[in-house]
């Protein structure tokens, strides 16, 4: 480590992982003039909405497709708990907020256009209502692939 | 089939349908009234295109994401390469059609939504025309982290 601010810049991002970022850390990067910090004014979001494909850390699968606006991705960083933005209730959703489902934030990755994100996570339980472990559970031809992990019912009581 | 014209119809679309599926599956199928085949019109597209996720099949690593159109699915079962409908140019477009890095379709996943597709490929060279393997190569904090599999000058020229 040494007196090297990059180094030691890197090192304490390094030793708090989780959450993603702090606000000292912001400060140093920008001032070491480090590898910017990539935050939602950065990324070409549509109707203040940007996608985000959800990826299990460990399996590899895809486990779902949702929309973060500012505010869920600033909760995700801060958090390192999955947030969305609900088009169909209009609302800031915590992903797993009543299934308990939820997914840790491990890594976030950006694409060339800057208008998606990969969230590595590892996943509670199941990510799709539906009771699967990843939401592309049918092939094209409608038949079952993915694994059931849990029964709705079980888990959405009225 | 008989003479009812919309059964022709989904005969023929499934006939094409490898490298995607068998044939004697399809024709299983169809005639035992079993899960149907999900085509364009049973999707929940938007302005009538649909997300698409790209998926490595070997490796699981996100490739990229892109939307597809009616034709561009059509056209993506029909050939068994990766066809998308480019919003920026608003045409029709065969991934790699300039590259050569090509999508070979193995598989078709739906979300549970029925908004949002994941193809599952083998990906010829990259998918980035950046030059790396996913177009996911860069984290939140604006490191590089993916592969870099080809020179986009050498790739793209004049």
């Amino acid at each position: 480590m040494g007196s090297n601010p990059e180094k030691r810049a890197r090192f304490n991002f390094v030793s708090i992982a989780l959450p993603l970022r702090s606000n000292a850390l912001s400060f140093l990067y920008l001032f070491c003039n480090l590898s910017p910090m990539i935050d939602f004014d950065s990324l070409k979001s549509e109707k203040g909405l940007i996608l985000a494909v959800v990826q299990d850390q460990l399996s590899r699968e895809v486990l779902m497709c949702a929309y973060m606006n500012r505010e869920a991705l600033e909760k995700t960083v801060e958090t390192g708990i999955a947030h969305f933005w609900s088009r169909s209730r209009q609302q800031l959703w915590r992903k797993g907020e009543t299934s308990g489902h939820v997914q840790k934030v491990k890594e976030i990755r950006v694409d060339c256009d800057m208008d998606s994100l990969l969230l590595l996570v590892e996943q509670v339980g199941g990510a799709c209502h539906m009771g699967y472990r990843s939401c592309f559970y049918r092939n094209l031809e409608g038949e079952v692939v993915g694994e059931k992990v849990f029964e709705p019912d079980e888990v959405y009581k009225p």
